[in-house]
Parts: C-alpha cells; structure tokens; sequence
C-alpha cells in the first residue's frame, strides 16, 4: 500500500513565548552555573548525559559548520594520563607567582579531574566541509569559537539538570591530541569533567577565596 | 538618626532547583535561539538591554578575568562605517566562491546592520588585571573564549525577551579598532547587532535555504 499522496504540508510549531517565570529562572541559572572542581562519584545517567551533548549540538556556530567534534574519555589509563598531565602543568603554573602569592594558587583546587565521573575533550574541525567556508574568512578563529558556544550550552543545560561542570585549561594540547590520536585538523578547545557537584554555589570559586573580586558593570561598558 | 547596628548576617539564597518545565522550556530556548539578519526598528528598552549585559557579566571567564569590554555604538556615522565597511568585506568574500555558488553567495541577507536599533562590539582586554593570570598560561586564547561566553549569554538572554541576536564576522577587525580607538591591548571577537526579529524560526536560515543542513550527532561524537 502506498501512501496518499498530496501535496506536503509542513506544519510548523507556534514560537515559544518565554514569560517572565523563565525569565527569571534563566538569570538563576546564570548566576549559579559555576565551574566545579568538587564531584561527587555518583554517575551521571545516560539519558541526560545525550540530552545535554544534544543542547551543545544546537550552539550557533559560524555558517552553520558544526564545527564541535566531542571525545568521551571513558579509558581509564587515558584519563589518568589527563589527570597526570595537568598536575604537571598545575605544578608549572605555580612558579609564575612568588612568596604569599605562590601559596595561596597551590591551595586552590583546579580540576576534578579524579572524581568526574564523565570527561569529554572538545575539539574544533578546523577545515570542516559544513558551512562552506562561509562567514570565517576574515576571523578564522570563529570556527574555534562555536566549540566555545557548544561548550556554555552543555553547561547551562547540565546546571539546570543539577549537574555541575569544570572547564580544565591547565595543559599542553598537543599532550592531549597525541594522546588521543586526532586528526591534523583538530585542535583542542577544552576538556571537561562533567558530575554532580558536592554543592551548588552562586559565587565563583576565585571570589569566594578572594582572588578575584567581580568587576562593576561601568568597569567593562563603554559608548561610541 | 543612625541605623540600629549589630552582627551584619548574610543569608544566603537557597540554591534553586530547576524543574522539568523549566529544563524542557531551556531546550527550546536552545532550539529557537537563532542568529537573526532581519530587525524590526522598534527600539529595544533600556531597562531590558541593561538586563541583557548583566546576563553578559556573569558568563564563565578563565580565572574570574572578566576580560570582556563592550562598546555600545551608539554614534550614527560610526554605525555607517562598520556597514560600508561589512558591506565591502562580504563583496571580497562572495569571490571566494564560483558560479552558481557565488550567485546562491549573494543572495544570502548575511547582516541586519542598517536596521538593527542596538549595536554592540565586543572586545576581549588581552592584557586584564582581573584574574591574575590563573588558568590561561597553557592556553591563551582562553580569554577570547570567555568573551565568546558572555556574548552567548546575551544572545540566550535576548532571546528569552523575544529579542533577536545577529553576530557579524565577516569584518576586519583592525578597522573596528582604529574607528573606535581602543587601547592596543585589546582584539575584537564580536560586533552584535540586537533587536526584535522580524520573525521567529525553529530553523537555522542557512539550513532553511540549504546552504548547510544539520549534522547528525553520530557525526561529532567519538569515544577514547
């Protein structure tokens, strides 16, 4: 039997109209997404864990390129070497700071690298056939910035789902794409441990212990 | 007459527990945010656009840095030169491609900058004194990609109030610098135009006019 056929009709869903509870709701969400070093061992559910690489697949990215390509890090030998390798540079990191300075950066806790029970290393495809080149040729580095947008969306969306996420900067990405055999196009953007934290929190890390204070909104806003 | 003293207590906020509605509002939020070229002249509140640069400032940045600046353009010939300016860029570009492909180029609205009544660049201080250098010794450009988050964060934000975010690349950034004297310290990553869309869309426009369709997740994700 075949189908009845006619002409096809697309029905398109009515626009979401966000009322002012979500509003709302999305400035909590903003002030309490945090970076989280502190997990908690209890596994993150596979159901969410597709919703929310689904939320960073929606990012924007420059000509619609997709350019986000996502690593699970599920080998345990190859997330001890993560691990391992950030100590390394953690540890380099701390002769830029002198005396009092020098002692209160070994004190912060960096990554949860030990705990998180999910790890995905974001990489950008930084030649990918998608978008035709279109919108990057003059800021070549929009490719790279789209990873960023898919990044922020699976955070947000984690954060709303009561997970926390903990963005590692601390390393030498050539360590990582060796380690993980990528492509010559890749480069990588960030590793991410992903679990549920040991507590919610509305103020960052580093202004809690008083490394960094938040800046006043006249400090960063200008007019021409 | 002097306020009663005593011990000053913070309470804190309980942290907010975002429910299945508010999740399940989140993802469309994701699915309808789009980058919009076509702006109605309606003017945007300025209580609203406040709000919307709040929600810029609290973003994720590499060490607490906070290393975005934001330059509301305001001045009209200001406005004009960066349209001329886009408008010339993207002519360059359209030669990139051939044939019908150019001609499919051309015909893509590809910025709404002469009618979009808000008009932000966003610059990255690649040189703040915010943060103290935590995080980013490995990889500088971290502080770029914090600027990437906090215009994401207005582009969800905006959307959210019905508003529309388009983000225009195809620019020389040297130009928008020199007409904005900024300090030397300082790189663009985004000129934003903002205002009511025209129309809402589930769709990305360069998906809907089959320049670049969806990628399957199967396509972006790989396990290690």
């Amino acid at each position: 039997m075949v189908q009845a056929s006619g002409p096809r009709v697309t029905v398109k869903s009515d626009p979401p109209l966000f009322g002012p509870r979500f509003n709302s709701e999305l400035q909590q969400l903003f002030r309490w997404r945090r970076d989280v070093r502190r997990f908690r061992c209890d596994p993150v559910p596979e159901e969410a864990l597709m919703e929310l690489l689904e939320a960073a697949h929606t990012a924007p990215s420059v000509g619609n390129s997709q350019p986000w390509r996502i690593i699970r890090v599920a080998d345990l030998a190859n997330r001890e070497a993560v691990a391992s390798h950030v100590d390394r540079c953690n540890a380099d990191a701390a002769h830029k700071y002198e005396g009092a300075e020098q002692e209160e950066y070994r004190k912060l806790k960096l990554h949860g690298l030990r705990e998180a029970p999910v790890q995905l290393a974001f990489y950008c495809d930084r030649a990918p056939d998608a978008g035709r080149g279109l919108g990057r040729q003059t800021m070549a580095q929009t490719l790279e910035w789209s990873v960023v947008m898919a990044i922020h969306s699976l955070w947000l969306a984690a954060r709303a789902r009561g997970l926390g996420l903990g963005w590692v900067s601390i390393l030498d990405p050539a360590t990582l794409d060796k380690l993980f055999e990528v492509p010559s196009d890749w480069g990588l953007v960030g590793y991410i441990c992903l679990g549920y934290p040991m507590e919610a929190e509305d103020q960052p890390e580093l202004e809690k212990l008083k490394w960094q204070q938040r800046l006043p909104l006249s400090d960063i806003l200008f007019q021409k």
